[in-house]
């Protein structure tokens, strides 16, 4: 039950990492386990396609099993899920990923759900994802926003962007939750939530939230075997 | 973010709720929310039937009425959620159900989900409810146990028919994940899993794991709206 | 195979169940079961919410009790199918319910399904229900009129709003088939369907009709045991 | 609303279209339509491939469009339906099809459906057509006795098949409802539910209830169309 | 491994023939099986109704017979794939059609498949289908040109409607790949996916390569059987 | 249309090479694209992780980059599809994994196909991949040899162990199509299909056979775009 949630932000860029930072704070309770957030140096500045996703886990897994003794549990904070299931060999520790524990939360909040994504190109990737999962019963709509790591450092354009897919997602695709489909927009959950008036999930609070729970209980990475 | 988090065991026996409180131990963090379990008296001794499901709705949600101002979440703790929408809809703090959370939580936990329920007759009204869930998908089989909550207090019993159950899911259902279909088999978790050697969910556990992140989080039972 | 069909009006509104009678009028047979139309008088006005359906179950079962000896078939006219299940457990008679039949109904009559709701928030309580049945694949859509019981007797601008309300499914969600989503809508079937030339299903008709095969061929509520 | 509902066997056997005729008779009431069973003499004498099923549209079209005024609606009483989507487009009445009708009718008596199919062979042709129509969420299995319609003149082995099936059905795919995938064998459907205690449903009955509602309310097998 | 493929156009139609024979030549290789492309006479000169579809298949089959001897395998070059299932049955030889193959090939360009079909009317038979193929969880839509055979025939109206139609199904559904949902459509795969940017499949080019690796594979159309 | 599509095989067995070598000669025709097998000698001995699929990905990008010049196409033969949506990104040539053409092709020969796997690990792995592709509707199930690619080695114990898997699939899972899970089971098709009297499918011939017609037709990897 002691140990460290580590918190991997798997691309290179600090600014999202310190955001990351700033969205799990209020989960960091007395008594509970410490939340650490990383950067991993070697990932790309932002992931915006496949071949990010795939190029970058041979690092986060050598980045993981490092820190495989000091962990308690392990959160990916992409929204792809990049290494997760290699993870979840490689590691006796729980592992979550910020798609997977968001999109989860979200069917706990509304009955048909949304995705507010980075990149259009992202989409395809989102919809294998979410059939791998066995989601789309559920699924309403995944709509770009179609701005890089870079630019989603303007607050004003991105909310704004957000907001203009978020109406999208919710009166055409009749969304009646969101989840926002990336680590580095956790500032805007409040504003977009009160500007919509549906519920929004920021996934990496889901993560830490479910990873917690695994790491309170000893639930392991991998269930008890008999001796 | 201050008040307590009220497990309601809408059933009428104590020794559930003992149990419940006992699980939920390790989630009761120095710095986290206060976790309080409470007996629906006008409850049945044990919800076994559609009718015991809709029959408690009433009388759970003035009880949980009653609470409203110290809550600052719900947790309903019978394997059918009996009444979650309903308060959901009374309420504006979160409300969580343990069938829901619990099988939310399988997913991250294996790739087919098993439920290891109570009795014969509950498993259409389980059907129906995963399927409302939109999680046939991942579904791999439910099957019970056929005991009542007075018989499942024999321990030797219920154990060894969770084994013969659990078995069954994980060869010839090919679950590689349970979730136990009741608020008052927290007690066997740990034998269960190391006996079948995949993971088992405790439900109530896993609903507030989730209880805690929405209470600490701020994110309210309904979205906030602007001014 | 004697006995009543008792279709019961679930909400307290008089003017529906007499809606209903005029409805299931014609299905009225010599040689044939009665068809008798009644009020839950302990009902809300309208059912408008999950507390509306879940908090009626009692009353409902109660008063089903009082008429099990008479009864031939139950019918359930309210569109959320209040206590179809609990009544099915209770009662020894065929029970239907309005939504489930219309829906099955609709499915002979096209190949995806639009709902005209009365009430934006009824639409989850639709879609949780649409996905218990299993028929998300040849839904279309579920677009409400937002008119209460109470306004729903201005014939003009309820029809008008249908009429919109089914354009939008037939044009933009391609429905090719409607189900009337609410049991206090019968008399605008015909102005519907001679409006937007696909069918229409008038749900209290489609379930009368399948309660009077059940009752002719003596297929029970429950079946036939050996000895 | 006057007119004959037209229920047609398929395939030449007139011992089939006898027994048909027998199941029909308690849907005969006073007051309603009349029912008229016929045999489609340039059928196969039983249909037992897609080639069968493909084969007799041409002639069955035929027949419908010469009955076609006297008609007040037609039932197509063969388990794969063949030609009904043909004879909607060809007829102004409506036209029901046993195996629609029959598994459309098992949803509202179980939450798993299983299928007792003739022959082996059949079981592909039904599972495309329940995928048509979108039935796979609830659907538990489909088992043939593998028997000619020749073979089926035999009670007793029909039977004895009919319930080892059943009991497969029931017990190792878990259906709690079973259709009949035969218009042939309707006599057998009060033993088959007294031996397995689950309902049974007879498919030709199922489909001429949903007629006679048709026929009562007058909607027509085309929608009404504004002027 | 010899023989030959025969590509029959079920429609009478000689111009769609030729148009299906010049956008096979690139698949005719030295080395590989013939390919030649016939006209079922007694078909209608448009497949535009279900009747269509199930009436030609007799006169199909009967010339699918006479070939037998000399065929490698068959393509069934309509967009219904009339009695691709007979004769499957029929014959010992690979049997494709060009809506199953054209979709499935769809599947490996692009995760969500768009239909570009003739007439309004296919679209609940081609839904039909795609449910029975169970591709509905990656299916986004599916909008006619609404256009006959015989209007086809002008190149620049076509082609307008198509881009028109084409624009809608990947803006507004959200498709990411489109299947031409006619035989007769092949000559303007080459600019519609110019103009559109998104992978365009031609169906009958989609069949006919899936015939080539059956007959050069030596796969039968129906499997070997031990002796 | 010049060009050599390269199979390329990311495992580093050279024997498993050889043995797609053989497989995919059937395919090598006068006039038709030239077929080359590499060996990605970076790759691991078997992959019989997710780790061992996520890891190789970059060496057989870095691999399939060198090559692009001469590629007209590429197919990877690993039943995971390492890295083919990566691939996808990277070249402008058409791009088949053995898994998605493997599973499409089935179901041209059969309504629900099963998959003999070669270890029990991989199983969630392809059920992941199942859903993602949409076609968890057809799948009758995954079954594993249990043998690595070395035991494999041993023709007598791997086609045993596949007879066995493969008459569960059809008999207990009701499999009418297999598909051998693994590249390097291709010698053992004929035998198996011979023994099983059901289709089996070879994964690398059905992704070489789309191939070939993605050349010879000049459909690129990806579309064509207006100038």
């Amino acid at each position: 039950m002691s140990g460290t949630i580590y918190v991997i932000n798997p691309n290179s860029t600090v600014r999202v990492t310190k955001e990351i930072d700033v969205a799990v704070t209020p989960l960091r309770m007395a008594g509970g386990p410490a939340i650490e957030c990383l950067t991993l140096t070697e990932g790309p500045p932002g992931i915006q396609s496949q071949r990010d996703v795939d190029g970058l886990i041979p690092a986060l897994l050598k980045r993981a099993a490092g820190l495989e003794n000091e962990a308690a549990a392990f959160v990916i904070a992409c929204f792809s899920d990049p290494g997760m299931h290699a993870l979840r060999e490689q590691s006796e520790k729980p592992v979550l990923g910020i798609a997977e524990s968001g999109v989860l939360t979200a069917l706990t909040l509304g009955q048909r759900f949304g995705i507010v994504a980075m990149l259009q190109n992202s989409i395809p990737r989102h919809l294998r994802y979410l059939g791998a999962m066995g989601m789309m019963d559920r699924f309403a709509g995944d709509l770009p926003v179609n701005l890089t790591i870079a630019e989603m450092a303007d607050d004003a354009l991105t909310l704004g962007r957000m907001i203009a897919v978020g109406r999208t997602l919710r009166d055409a695709h009749h969304a009646d939750v969101l989840v926002m489909g990336c680590a580095g927009m956790a500032r805007f959950r409040e504003p977009l939530e009160r500007e919509l008036g549906i519920p929004i999930v920021e996934p990496t609070q889901a993560a830490v939230t479910m990873a917690i729970g695994r790491v309170q209980l000893g639930w392991g990475g991998r269930p008890l075997r008999g001796a």
